[in-house]
């Protein structure tokens, strides 16, 4: 199997793994306990705290653990809604092409009286920083945009964006969730306040993430008990899942600009080559990209029947975000570049991961034109535009 | 190390590693992806699911996903809280000595409007099902009570509980962390309509649980995002955790008779020997209790400081609950039993493991002994009821 869809989940790290399994068997105490063997729980979670604060420039009390990025999502824009809410500031800024962890938690707040402003991405899936200025208004209490788009990969001007909410005094929220471990992100000079991250996508394990939320910021807790992580999250923290995030943490970054290198020229490698399919187009800006993403509309075809062919093939693809798969809509993300619904069904998301090979590209390549060569061959829609009974999209 | 701080957290089985592991490996899939590889995900999580639901006698729909316990509780409770208030219901009965995830979410709430009645737990720490009878109102919405207690072990007359619920057409919650996979547990049976669990109290990995929700029952969402657990519960499954879990909660199940019989005697020695220490008394009835748990009160002396030093004698127990250690409070539930501040103080939760063997017990018998005199020793309140300043409150 080619595995290409690592935005969806990627494999755990051997270094993540054998710290997880380490301290699954050695450091299982509560770290919450007095005794030597819970302390020693309690140090690891610790030092687990101070790799993640100092790979991304913040200090260790900054770092609340989570069960994934999308409770951190949650809570950060919980949290900054219940601080504007106190000041009598109930407007929020972020995007069309967004997270669901992000959208559906501005629903929830839009259903108790915040105003919602929701930017324009743009054809290139690109945020402009004057358009964020621009929205801010006396009673904006949040903007929160996302660093990189997990469908499109497409990164934004988050140092740029994290300036001007400073200058205006809001606060600025970013779900990291697909840049943290591949791209540098550091928390001070990008300008960021609260940031959300997931272990999953970084070679960590799966049900672990973390908040980072600069000092001073007094979060709301989205679960109530125990006062684990400073009060702010009940629960036992799962100690062996946050080191080995960590430590997956920390092996992404040693990796990173190796890893980008050589993502960046597969990644146009296939840019390339799946440019030569006719009436195909690159969604989202081609440069701005994460290293991992390629991302195409081919018109004429449903992208469901593409990955399930290509899945017969191999290759493990997808047509976006993993956690609407099951959905009818198209992708509210490749809406929001303006791509059309019947050209929004036929897209391909391919994130490929280090392991990737020439012979790979190659394969991969090979295996898309023939599948959409198949899948146009009995289209409805792709012989009408053909016989020019409707008007082709892309070119 | 003699590890007797099971109700904190426990190791985690050989079989539920290996599974842990090998599906960190092999099925490290999103359960979301439409192809092969992650469809195999999708499975291990089904099966984990039918399994859980299966060991509780409840039906795979009903059971949902969680980061743990903690979790749990907080969803059920905001759950039946929402319902209630759609059909004008503001009222939910509890006990004063729950899970401080229970005791925060309801105080929540309150701030939020709700009437909450805390049940007394008597000075046996149980609860009578007559009282839960009496404290229903019609505008009660949620009965939610504990199946066993954290800090003394006490087992609560939970299927009496159901049944008058049930009559009266209130929903039933049961935080059952400390219960399951250590008592026999049947939602049916037991009339239970929402059911708290937390994996690594019963050999599973942290950071993983479930709550049971009979069908029927809408749940609300803590966290908003993808479409995961039927749109319930955002974010991608921790699918080795939760397969672990589901192992170990098999494993708990089918060897829970023979450690039931082997804890029981174990902890029926510990009790004998420990009651030999004068001025000491057993926290919660003597036999309704968990067969892991020995609580007692020690007069005229300081719980943490027995603990450092049982710690010194490689003994890992605990004073209450893990959650709120670091608190200079005494335990909530030593409170609601009855015990005044001084006497909670002095207390000592010893939840001991299947592997404890008869020269561990004694050997826990003789340490505490010698700690307990050893404190007395330089205690100037024990020093004050020796020459009679003050009355010794226990025999």
């Amino acid at each position: 199997m080619i595995y290409a869809d690592n935005a969806a989940t990627t494999k755990m790290s051997r270094r993540a793994i054998e710290k997880m399994v380490l301290l699954t068997e050695e450091t299982y105490g509560n770290p919450s306990s007095l005794y030597t063997f819970g302390q020693r729980a309690k140090e690891a979670l610790e030092e687990a705290r101070a790799t993640v604060a100092k790979l991304i420039g913040a200090e260790p009390r900054e770092i609340l653990f989570t069960s994934g990025g999308s409770e951190a999502d949650n809570q950060a824009i919980i949290s900054a809604a219940e601080l504007g809410k106190k000041n009598g500031k109930k407007h929020i800024i972020s995007s069309a092409f967004e997270h669901h962890a992000v959208l559906h938690t501005l629903n929830k707040l839009k259903k108790e009286g915040f105003e919602i402003t929701l930017l324009d991405v743009h054809e290139n899936g690109l945020i402009l920083p004057e358009e964020v200025e621009a929205a801010i208004k006396d009673d904006t209490c949040l903007v929160t945009i996302m660093f990189a788009n997990n469908e499109i990969g497409t990164i934004q001007p988050i140092r740029e964006i994290g300036a001007i909410c400073r200058k205006k005094n809001v606060l600025f929220h970013t779900d990291a969730v697909q840049a943290i471990g591949h791209l540098p992100i550091n928390v001070i000079d990008d300008n960021i306040d609260m940031l959300s991250a997931s272990a999953h996508k970084f070679h960590g394990p799966k049900g672990v993430g973390f908040l980072y939320a600069k000092k001073g910021i007094r979060l709301s807790n989205l679960i109530e008990g125990g006062a684990q992580e400073r009060g702010r999250r009940a629960g036992t923290e799962n100690v062996p899942g946050i080191a080995a995030m960590a430590e997956a943490l920390n092996e992404s970054v040693e990796k990173m600009a190796e890893n980008a290198e050589k993502l960046t020229e597969k990644r146009n490698k296939l840019i390339k080559g799946l440019k030569e399919i006719p009436h195909s187009a690159i969604n989202g800006d081609e440069v701005k990209r994460l290293p991992s993403n390629v991302n195409f509309c081919f018109e004429g075809i449903e992208g469901e029947s593409l990955l399930l062919l290509l899945d017969d093939k191999g290759i493990a693809a997808s047509s976006g975000s993993a956690c609407t798969s099951g959905s009818l809509d198209p992708s509210h993300v490749l809406l929001a570049i303006g791509r059309v619904h019947d050209v929004a069904h036929g897209s391909l998301r391919l994130s490929i991961g280090e392991d990737i090979t020439d012979e790979d590209v190659d394969y991969i390549i090979k295996s898309v034109k023939e599948v959409v060569e198949y899948l146009r061959g009995f289209s409805p829609v792709w012989r009408d535009l053909v016989a020019g009974k409707s008007q082709f999209i892309l070119p």
